[in-house]
């Protein structure tokens, strides 16, 4: 299902036995793909004859009236069973135009070119779709599985460097609970963020693939892939709401410092493994935009996060790199301990 | 998956069992439901915390924003990805909840009750969910299964004698593509409808059951499901917007009707197998409700039936009572024989 073709010959290959037999396709970019990514592809003879359809960039699109506006513009062009709609663009159009394939007259194939390393390494992966419904996110979506996923790591230098490291700090996650030897090229690399991508990225990505075969309905170890995320998020909605916004990146960083403090108490993480751990961190992400947060917002924005259950906090911490414990328990008082050790790392 | 009480102690201990650890359940009826079915089992001490969300009846609920109406009440009333939707309606119920639910938080568990034997022996089974979308059915919708099917015949005493025949129309569609062993029993009982409808509706569950467990995504082996519809959808749109609307039983009892006399010429059908199904069919619906509507209209419905392609209509015709051909190419010259042939018959 993942292709990483090495030419724009082999990625027009790959389209065209991708698309062969097909009634039609439509391409869905937002307006960034369409500008700086879409130049690079569409003169592929594959593509020819496809459609675009365009979205606003953001996660304001993942919304069901934009969906509908899809659905109405899939009829119109003639879309059907046989069709094949292609994402190209970072997560928020692979989530929106999985959603929009996986439902359209009940499930046609789709296929995702992610333009962001954090859509090559994880939202593109796993089949998740989904849109926002009343403020919350990803409420309303499928599982369902792209037919291909095409990795073309030369769309990454249209990126910003904040959302480089977006997708580095899950790239890190990746190798924190599942691979030690993918963290090990991380910390000792010297190239640059942009030049160290296609060596890892097939690491990185093989990471999400492997535990998501072994539960793709989330029972169990998939929850491995929320590591940092408790606190990340948390810190993400807290600074939203004060109009401090910081990138997912950021915030999942921070967080996975956090849960680095929780588990040296309660994982037994060695230290000399933490240490490494949290220098990797700060060597790789940007830390400085994250505003100081009140504990007590972002302790009540945790109680909001759907993964807790029956009082505690549910957490992912590590026994060491490369091996996570999922549903760990945390108290208030442990998690609101672990924020205060995360701040006083950063601003030592 | 399937479950059939034999008395409400038994209906409790399954629903019990079902919503066993589950963190919330809510029902979703219709207002014929909730007046008709709901009492007989609203008392059930497995249904004592269930909340009720009331759909107007009929194919306009089937519809994005009462779909969007639903999601609301369900984040309101705490659902999570551990509840279970608990559809007690027709097809319409069926088809709305199980797309609601499958879409919920990326998918909840969901249970049929279908209250019609339409629902019991067709919509129910199979795990298509659906709404429509820009005035074109079940444009929108997803492939998945409830986790049980509770059928209970008792309802049936609450459905009009119309319904119960659109019912026997889909039963009758299920003997002849699948099972002869049925057929005869259809045609040789001296029961009501209504009485015979417990002793056949395992059978009758049977054929669509296996057929879709061979073939999910109706890529093939399903089509034969399609029996009688092609001309049958046909004759509904064509009476609808004459205002002289026929019943969904009516329309494909006639569909299956012109359905026989393509398959004389086209599959050798034999003349006595044949003659059986037309008086069959005469015997068990009442088909004087269908106005005699011009064959242009009819053949022009047809064209925008998604079934046809390149040119030909495709039909599912006989070879004999319980063999059905997928993919018979049918000219329009040949339709337009078979329909007049259809209307002779019923005008003898």
């Amino acid at each position: 299902m993942f292709h990483s073709p090495r030419s724009t010959q082999e990625f027009n290959a790959i389209l065209e036995q991708l698309l062969q037999g097909k009634s039609k396709a439509i391409v869905l970019v937002d307006s960034n793909t369409l500008e700086h990514c879409w130049p690079r592809i569409g003169g592929l003879p594959a593509l020819k004859d496809v459609y675009i359809l365009e979205v606003s960039p953001g996660e304001d699109s993942k919304d069901l009236d934009i969906c509908q506006g899809l659905w109405a513009e899939c009829l119109s062009h003639g879309m059907d069973r046989n069709s094949v709609l292609i994402n190209l663009g970072g997560g928020v159009v692979t989530d929106l135009g999985g959603f929009v394939a996986s439902t359209f007259q009940r499930g046609i194939d789709f296929i995702h070119i992610p333009t962001t390393n954090l859509a090559m390494v994880d939202a593109a992966i796993g089949g998740k779709t989904g849109v926002n419904f009343n403020h919350l996110k990803n409420q309303i979506g499928t599982f369902a599985e792209p037919i291909a996923v095409i990795l073309w790591p030369a769309f990454l230098d249209t990126l910003p460097q904040e959302q480089l490291e977006s997708g580095f700090a899950e790239v890190l996650k990746h190798a924190l609970i599942a691979d030690p030897e993918l963290f090990r090229q991380l910390r000792d690399s010297k190239l640059t963020l942009l030049e160290l991508f296609p060596q890892i990225m097939d690491s990185a990505c093989r990471v999400k693939t492997s535990i998501v075969a072994r539960d793709h309905a989330e029972r169990d170890e998939r929850k491995k892939l929320n590591f940092g995320h408790t606190i990340g998020h948390a810190l993400e909605t807290v600074a939203w709401s004060m109009e401090q916004p910081v990138t997912h990146g950021v915030a999942v960083a921070a967080g996975m410092i956090a849960a680095v403090y929780l588990s040296f108490d309660k994982c037994g993480l060695a230290a000399a493994e933490g240490e490494a751990i949290l220098e990797a961190i700060r060597q790789m992400i940007d830390l400085s935009s994250l505003p100081h947060l009140a504990d007590a917002d972002v302790l009540k924005a945790m109680q909001y996060d759907k993964k807790n259950e029956g009082g505690a906090f549910r957490f992912v911490l590590l026994r060491g790199i490369g091996e996570a414990e999922i549903n760990c328990d945390v108290s208030e008082a442990e998690a609101q301990s672990a924020l205060a050790q995360m701040y006083a790392y950063l601003n030592a």
